[in-house]
């Protein structure tokens, strides 16, 4: 892989175009004060930095309150972001009719939703009760009183600790605000404080927006099952027109997706020349469509300028978040079209289109029908695609999991729809236990090495993984999401994937889908009858980059997982705050972070706590 | 007032304590990349900061991108501080009872509000009309459909313009949960979009949050009238027990201002040898406080630790925003006792008294108490109060002004209630117009100078000051809120002043009462005929320091209110968002920014401004 995208800079360098690995040269080395966290630009008497000859800012806010108010914007902003993404799917839901661009795709999840909020089902039509939901949904943002609703799905140790701790999430927008408020000129500058409201807001995201978000996408465009497909920039075909959805909100390329399929722009496509239209997904938009229709991953966040530089990207279409807008200039070397689609996302010189739900589908045809007509425009002395890609089997969310596990009970002793079997096999340490593992890339380290060198460890040592975002498509461009892959597990691991007949590695979506690796969790531990600090199940982060992945970690730890991190948060000049996320938050909460730059030694550490975790549990 | 600030300095020597004064000193010369508002700090792939050799961070967002999404972070901030408040007084007003501890001031002006909002009033119980208000005043942070009720005041022109731009407001928290997403990674990096953005967030505050949280508390506590009282650190008093209120949220210091009423109390501090208990207050608590009970104001933002210098408070009560963490080791080189009181400003070393609805008037007491006891503590050796202090005459709402213009009007003749004799004097060129002068202090300028030297030269020229915040507290201490100041005035404005018998600078409260601004130049817009942006009247904040400024600044720019700023905004390190902010808004609200260090310079822009504006009305 890693030869591919020397390649691939190469071409770059004849371009004339610059990619992230120039600009991170060019950064470093970084502004250590920012590193550490301990730099405020909170008001304009500063910016401040903290030092050990000027150890307070102008206000007099100390490294602690520096480094834990940048930290909780931080979670602030991540929160915003899954949760903004949840609400704009709402909306999409609250548009949907029999007629319309938008359906309701999965009813039954739709009508379980419903009761589950107290919604009178029977006898509805399905529109009129899917606005009700979207409402409802909605409310959850802005509600002036109570906390969220699926914090009622926790098992009840969980909903205890919040309640003690006085962090069960309000409102998931007042949370925001209530988090920029407090990190306002003159108000919070107790790190502990600060932490509280930070696990508070990144609850609102994961056991709210996030949870929203994964339910409402399933409603709309159906709960995923499993397909295959492949994953890796050779999934490009050089004889037919690429198109790149990039993103995360599926809105806009479940619509493409779709438009693709129509007749007429296949046959207009082979009329142009072209052997016909090739939908291929980059980022968390990948996930999704890869999950619903098995599209092709063409790769994760660092290979977004990769896929331009191969010179046979018709057109790039986004919607929002871990867009580069870099983007921009990188295709005006090429003859790619960038398309961008939506108010949250403005890039300046992208193609604005902006996209409306009453319109969807025809701004979908028109785009598809832009991206055949640059085909001509190719050209073939730039083109480069590598070859490598992948076989994948993808699209696990918690349902697809119970129905692999109802196929391996004995249902006329045991009951069925439950995580019983994971559970034994974890008790009978067939399984040793289950790693999430999430987030990003980050070029402060190899792309995509310490994820893949955490796998294939934990796999030899019979840890079950679970993948989502970027950490997912590693595991697919590794080939670890093939079942063939049971082949490098331990006997315990291969002998489940064989019995279960899955990949060791399962993909359950894109970073918003973290709240299913929740609720997945949360189910093993209300069918194991304890805590799910108890289980031996933590989460790790090897390369993660976004303020999203900040929130999703301290949503985590409040959910009472541990998690693995292979970049540090940036709050390194706060002896106190530093102590707060590694120890601090597990009196709150039974959870924090393990901090651990080198992957050999992290997941040495992951594989430790696992074993603590059962020896505790006498397994 | 600076010979009293050197000589209180000195005090801080001996008590081995340092003020801002040595903390700004240490923190220059500043970062000049945060400055110029160009490293970004929002992923963990910076910091990044731009130069020329590196113009673009990792991801390819350059200067203006960067600029821009710290400019609209800063506006959320902002807009969270003053709208959160806001929350916080709706949950008050959801609180009142007939037997409570808060109950309604001003019922007419609940009715007003409840008849605005379309809620039934007639023969309706007092307290469930109040609940009700405050339940659709909780909804507007979050309903999830339709625009900020308030903006149906503005006058048709500015409605007109706001819906044409798209920038009318929706739900408060909405607005700053899209910022906050806006400018995550890979989201906008198109100034433009950010700016609309900026201006959308900042309306929801002026004509959102800002203006609920004035109406609500005139609810709770009575809108203001004239009263005459004091201002300046000789406020404390040697011989009584001090108690400074600080923050911004009144409804803490209310309590503490009652609970110094009683009589018991009074008893008890006469028996522990003090006169009396003096309650004074410091930043926007000691307008609110000021406006409604007359309590004297011992300061503004950069006073804060000049009082607990003075060795003479016995407690300083603090609720939210600009307080200075520096208070907490301070008060420990002398007596005082730092009480804080709110979740959303803990600060270490402080006593926290957490205020609850139910228990305040309890709590309060205790808290006067505590201060009693605490004066025996009092060093008289290290007491030094300046004798400073000046009579100001505040409290002018937009119903006191209109009071007042009432009294000049021939009754039988003009209709009364009507901002008309204002327009009249402004179009006769008796006053050439009016300016709204607001902000905070900053180190970056000489405290108050700035001030006290645009209030000056605009008086001269028959300008009509309106003041909030910490520019009404240097109008105080100058001696410019009191009736007498009109001999500093041109001889125009003098006439008003005494025809109408105000002073020549109308204290019109907190920094959250902007809005009454707002309304004011609404009011006189509609009873001119004309838009907002046509008559001579303009904005300075010339010593601007925080975030809630920054979303004031924006929502007047939105209002169509040109702002003369004496700080840069940090986006200085952006050509373009250095156009847009100046230049560029004009297309869009008819208003924009001009900047000017240099306070004689700022006055003269600001006077040539206000005689364009006539000029451009044939007046």
């Amino acid at each position: 892989m890693e030869a591919d995208t020397a390649k691939l800079r190469e071409r770059a360098c004849e371009a004339c175009a610059e990619t992230w690995e120039d600009r991170a040269k060019a950064q470093t080395p970084h502004c250590k004060f920012g590193e550490d966290g301990i730099c405020c630009k909170n008001c304009s008497m500063g910016p401040c930095r903290v030092t050990a000859k000027s150890p307070r800012g102008i206000c007099g806010a100390d490294a602690h309150a520096i480094a834990g108010r940048n930290y909780l914007r931080t979670i602030a902003a991540g929160t915003s972001a899954h949760s903004d993404h949840a609400r704009e799917i709402l909306h999409v839901l609250h548009s949907t009719s029999a007629d319309g661009n938008y359906k309701v795709r999965d009813e039954a999840k739709l009508i379980a939703l419903a009761r589950e909020w107290g919604i009178p089902t029977d006898g509805r039509d399905i529109y009129e009760l899917a606005h009700e939901v979207a409402e409802m949904g909605l409310d959850e943002f802005g509600k002036p009183f109570g906390t969220q609703r699926f914090i009622k799905r926790a098992i009840p140790e969980r909903q205890k600790t919040w309640q003690e701790q006085g962090i069960e999430p309000r409102a998931i927008d007042r949370e925001i605000a209530t988090a920029m408020h407090m990190t306002h000129m003159g108000n919070t500058a107790d790190a502990e404080a600060l932490i509280h409201q930070g696990l508070r807001t990144a609850l609102s995201n994961g056991w709210g927006g996030s949870m929203l978000g994964t339910e409402i996408t399933d409603i709309l465009f159906g709960t995923p099952t499993v397909r295959n497909t492949e994953g890796n920039l050779g999934v490009l075909e050089k004889e037919m027109v690429n198109v790149v959805v990039h993103g995360h909100d599926p809105a806009f390329s479940e619509m493409v997706v779709t438009a693709a399929e129509v007749k007429e722009l296949q046959d207009y496509a082979r009329g142009k020349g072209a052997k016909g239209i090739n939908i291929v997904g980059l980022c968390c938009t990948a996930n999704e469509v890869a999950m619903r229709h098995g599209v092709r991953m063409a790769g994760n966040f660092l290979q977004q300028e990769n896929a331009i530089l191969t010179g046979a990207v018709e057109m790039m279409c986004v919607d929002v978040q871990c867009i580069f807008p870099a983007l921009a200039p990188l295709s005006e070397c090429f003859h790619t079209k960038f398309v961008t689609s939506s108010p949250i996302a403005r890039i300046p010189g992208s193609i604005y289109v902006e996209f409306k739900t009453e319109t969807a589908f025809e701004q979908a045809k028109d785009l598809i029908k832009m991206a055949i007509d640059n085909y001509e425009n190719r050209d073939a002395s730039k083109v480069f695609i590598p070859q490598n890609k992948q076989a994948a089997t993808v699209g696990y969310p918690c349902e697809q999991i119970i129905k692999h596990l109802d196929g391996v009970t004995n249902s006329h002793v045991d009951e069925l729809g439950s995580y019983r079997p994971a559970v034994d096999a974890i008790k009978a340490g067939v399984l040793r236990g289950a790693v999430g593992i999430v987030g990003c890339n980050n070029p402060r380290v190899r792309p995509d090495y310490s994820h893949f060198e955490i796998m294939k460890e934990l796999l030899k040592n019979d840890i079950l993984i679970v993948a989502t975002g970027c950490a997912a498509q590693v595991a697919t461009k590794a080939g670890l999401l093939d079942r063939e892959a049971k082949y490098l597990c331990g006997a315990g691991l291969r002998r489940v994937c064989e019995l279960v007949n899955i990949p060791p590695i399962l993909h359950m979506g894109a970073c918003i889908d973290i709240s299913r690796i929740l609720l997945l969790v949360n189910g093993i531990a209300r069918d194991w009858g304890v805590d799910t600090t108890q289980i031996p199940v933590v989460g790790c982060a090897p390369e993660w980059m976004s303020e999203k992945a900040v929130s999703i970690a301290n949503y985590v730890v409040s959910t009472g997982i541990d998690v693995y991190l292979g970049i540090e948060p940036q709050v390194k000049g706060s002896s106190q705050m530093m102590e707060l996320i590694t120890q601090g938050t597990r009196n709150l909460t039974g959870a924090g972070y393990i901090i651990n730059k080198d992957p050999h030694e992290l997941v040495r550490a992951i594989i430790d706590g696992i074993e603590a975790k059962r020896a505790a549990l006498g397994i």
